[in-house]
């Protein structure tokens, strides 16, 4: 029997194992300097920051030795915003809460520690992000640790962070809204048949096809996420072929992480709530 | 800096991914009933025991709990070779002796109880193995523990027991060897260059071109084992295309995994060498 940690970690290799899914690094397409292998390497790096989300250790503190673990490999980010989803799902797994209620009550847990951690992880690795609002340029995540004195002042917990940039970010979205759209999709992959390969592609698809995501937003702006969105809906609908469109994305380097992260979370779920592999 | 476990645990990973592989489980083909996610499960589930044996627990029992883990998947036999074969390769970077001297030091040094541990192994899942010799019936491995009282009466070491089956297996010949064709592999992965999963390929080719795949052998015969052996050397050469062979392998179910399981060892030393990834 897995444990949570091995679980989270069992997630991040089938996420990216999952093929087609358009944009992304999967079983069958690479970036030329961001690889399927850097993914492998990501995975068994982040394991001991999970088992410290298991062991009962401060959510930041857990994130934050996951991305470094996870950042030693030479591709960068390959799973900063899945760990970031997986990190307070273990929590509430280990703690027997595994549901929208007990991960809200893990996320409204945090701390002002666990947000200048959350900082210290953008140390480790290159995140693609928003500018933040104008009031806000103390608290730019890309100053990483020097944030920390910022967030003292303030009062902020990790919680409040996620809040903050809820409205732009899908994955801090999944924080304030207990998971939703995670759990949901744990059930798409539970009710669906077949390999966890094909699984994890269809959910990848149709989370994509429901909202646009907000790092192709991020990245390539709204009229590409819009894009992404609309033909994924179009593959769904068979009215677009999947390896093709995977294709032009990666040409194009429209690569929907975000989808990826939910898809991460949701492979976790689904495993704790018994999807065999 | 990863830990001797956690690059074995990467090295399983690795390995599955490199492709072409002909007749192999690769990052682009799957048996209807072994896939690549069985693998990737395989691989999560054998980090425990990999790091008992980095803790310097008994050879055999770490080698054990590894089986154990991996089999924790609906695949069945997915790195039974490769544990046998990392288990000691751990110990011996943990201990600071990953050479083939440091190496033979670790396998000469297990016992009685090490050889009973490996015989447990084969409870947990059923592998491919050649008949016994006449006079070592009370041996088959395939008696899983109930074999454990004819080796204790024997007095027969892990080392003896790969000893016995050195000149069929080329598992055990490894042990015996001092890795010999493991080390010599890992410094081809190191003197190459390019993407891992392509430099895992090449190897892969290069030792199956040099000798029959004693799996293949098992399995399929030795007239399949040398048309192997002999078409690898063709890929080598330019003259047949690796992933037409693949396709053809998969379909006979010509499935070189010693080859494997030798490709995954020099994964890790070369890793431990400092293969960047």
């Amino acid at each position: 029997m897995r444990n949570p940690a091995e679980n989270a970690q069992l997630a991040l290799l089938l996420e990216v194992s999952g093929t087609p899914k358009p944009g992304n690094v999967d079983r069958h397409r690479d970036y030329d300097d961001l690889r399927f292998e850097h993914f492998m390497a990501g995975a068994v790096g982040s394991l001991s920051g999970l088992r410290m989300a298991a062991d009962g250790d401060r959510i930041g503190r857990a994130f934050e030795r996951g991305v470094a673990g996870m950042s030693d490999q030479s591709g960068g980010n390959t799973q900063f915003g899945a760990l970031l989803m997986l990190t307070p799902l273990v929590r509430a797994a280990a703690s027997d809460r595994l549901s929208p209620a007990g991960t809200s009550e893990v996320v409204e847990g945090t701390t002002v520690a666990d947000a200048c951690d959350f900082y210290r992880a953008f140390d480790h690795v290159e995140v693609a992000v928003d500018e933040p609002p104008e009031d806000m340029d103390a608290l730019d995540v890309r100053r990483g640790s020097d944030a920390v004195p910022a967030l003292r002042e303030r009062e902020l917990t990790l919680y409040d962070v996620m809040a903050q940039s809820a409205d732009r970010d899908g994955v801090a979205a999944e924080w304030t809204s207990g998971f939703e759209r995670s759990f949901e999709a744990a059930e798409w992959l539970r009710s669906d048949d077949g390999p966890v390969y094909k699984r994890a592609s269809r959910v990848f698809l149709r989370l994509l096809a429901d909202e646009p995501d907000t790092f192709v937003v991020t990245r390539n702006g709204e009229t590409a996420a819009a894009e992404a969105t609309d033909r994924a809906q179009a593959v769904l609908d068979g009215a677009e072929d999947a390896e093709a469109l995977a294709e032009a994305f990666v040409e194009r380097d429209i690569n929907p992480g975000t989808t990826a992260d939910l898809t991460a979370a949701a492979l976790f779920i689904a495993l704790e709530q018994g999807l065999e592999v």
